[in-house]
């Protein structure tokens, strides 16, 4: 049975990093601090933001919710979020997207201040990353793949990496960061004529894509590090990722688990981020 | 033998639709300018630049050679960059790269207006053509291996198309590209363990790396559409690509020759950039 890759022991190695770091800050009389901002009221935002107090107050961390009304204009978001950029104790800014219908993310995404922005929402962060500028921040979930494969010193130099999946907020950030620590990569999505093709010829194997279980047991070839990033409910209402696990845990060599794989890990690398904005910040 | 990919064709092509437009837009009272910054006066410059000015009066598209001293201060290139930026007859810009020393490119890349980028230097178009926004301008090299594509219709959209090379300037944005028409893409480097496996798996190659014919006959398979953007002299002191032509042209069922192929493409490119940012910049 292949290894698990645990992203709850990730998270907590993750966190004793960060932790050790913003109490550093805090010794010189500097106090990281991450501002979210939401709009409305969508359980999904209100799950992921329970997940991202519990882990900030754990790193010693501040946070600040602005909470804006679901129905706020483009202008009076503007404005608040200038408000948020300028604010001197703020190091890192959240916003929770999709935002509604009446806000246009395209302008947005040019308001928020890059050097603030703790998950790649701007579009100079985009381009650092495009580009593997390491002073840019980039997108939690895509980067919690990579902290799992740091984590167990799997350095995806030169390795043959498959990413299934080519979405602006999964598929694709993984692949430049996986070209960032030149691996080989392929990347595979809907128009690909046969992803398990490619899928077999993987030595890490990534999957995101957002169909339970797409990934079947002759996809893989024996010894591949599979690392998925799906969170589905099946028909069972069952959680379950983008990979068959059962069928598939035998012949990976390593494989995280979902839930308790990259799911685990987001938060922990979003108060990394507001650390290392910090610090930028700061000169340090 | 395999079809040639006659880049002076598809440049011809270019030529007249570019030219079209640019007429178009002198009916309506817009002059469409080309501004080329160059700093110093280098012979690769030099020769590009001759390429260029050629171009444009072929596609009426007025030129206008902003030369600078090869010693000027970053305080300087700054404030002659701006000038360029808000002048309103010069629709795009074309900054001859790499600058000397002395310069801080990273720093420049922030000061050129995106909307007059011609050749995607600004982290605004890197980060457009990393999303698939097709408002921004792409880099005029990566986007002549597209257009010799597009001139002999062959669609990349579910193509297995393997990249070799993996630079900022080649083979990274040819990748980004590639993808945003949902090909799918393997991208294989320096740090690659065996390219040539990648390579024979592919439908459409495209090299970019530098080498003088560093891509064998047994690197591609029968009927592979190969793309050649390498340019370089060979000990013997004759021009040649980055694929062994000579071993290869039966092999391929389509090939750009060297010189002839993607080089002859990239001022055709520019020009169709320059009409693209100024239709934009006058809302049409």
């Amino acid at each position: 049975m292949g290894q698990l890759l645990d992203g709850k022991l990730v998270a907590a190695s993750l966190k004793e990093e960060t932790l050790q770091q913003a109490n550093e800050l805090r010794e010189k009389g500097i106090v990281p601090k991450l501002t979210i901002v939401r709009v409305g009221a969508q359980p999904s935002d209100l799950a992921y933001e329970r997940g991202a107090l519990k882990r900030m107050a754990a790193c010693n961390i501040d946070v600040e919710v602005k909470e804006l009304d679901a129905e706020i204009t483009q202008e009076d978001f503007v404005k608040e979020l200038k408000a948020v950029n300028e604010d001197p104790a703020t190091h890192g800014i959240l916003i929770f997207r999709p935002l509604p219908k009446q806000l246009d993310e395209n302008a947005i995404q040019y308001v928020i201040a890059p050097e603030k922005d703790v998950d790649c929402f701007s579009p100079i962060n985009v381009a650092k990353m495009n580009v593997g500028d390491k002073t840019g921040l980039t997108p939690c979930t895509p980067t919690a793949v990579m902290e799992i494969l740091r984590h167990y010193e799997i350095n995806p130099t030169g390795k043959d990496c498959v990413v299934i999946g080519a979405s602006n907020v999964v598929g694709r950030p993984v692949f430049e960061l996986l070209l960032n620590e030149m691996a080989t990569v392929t990347i595979c999505h809907i128009e690909t004529k046969d992803s398990s093709k490619w899928a077999r010829q993987a030595e890490i194997l990534v999957v995101g894509v957002g169909v339970p279980r797409l990934v079947k047991e002759n996809w893989v070839s024996e010894g591949t590090i599979v690392v998925d990033v799906g969170i589905n409910v099946d028909k069972e209402g069952k959680m379950c990722g983008d990979v068959d696990f059962d069928n598939i845990v035998d012949k990976a060599s390593m494989i995280t688990p979902v839930p308790g794989g990259v799911g685990s890990v987001t938060t922990s690398v979003l108060a990394k981020h507001v650390v290392k904005a910090c610090k930028q910040q700061n000169g340090l």
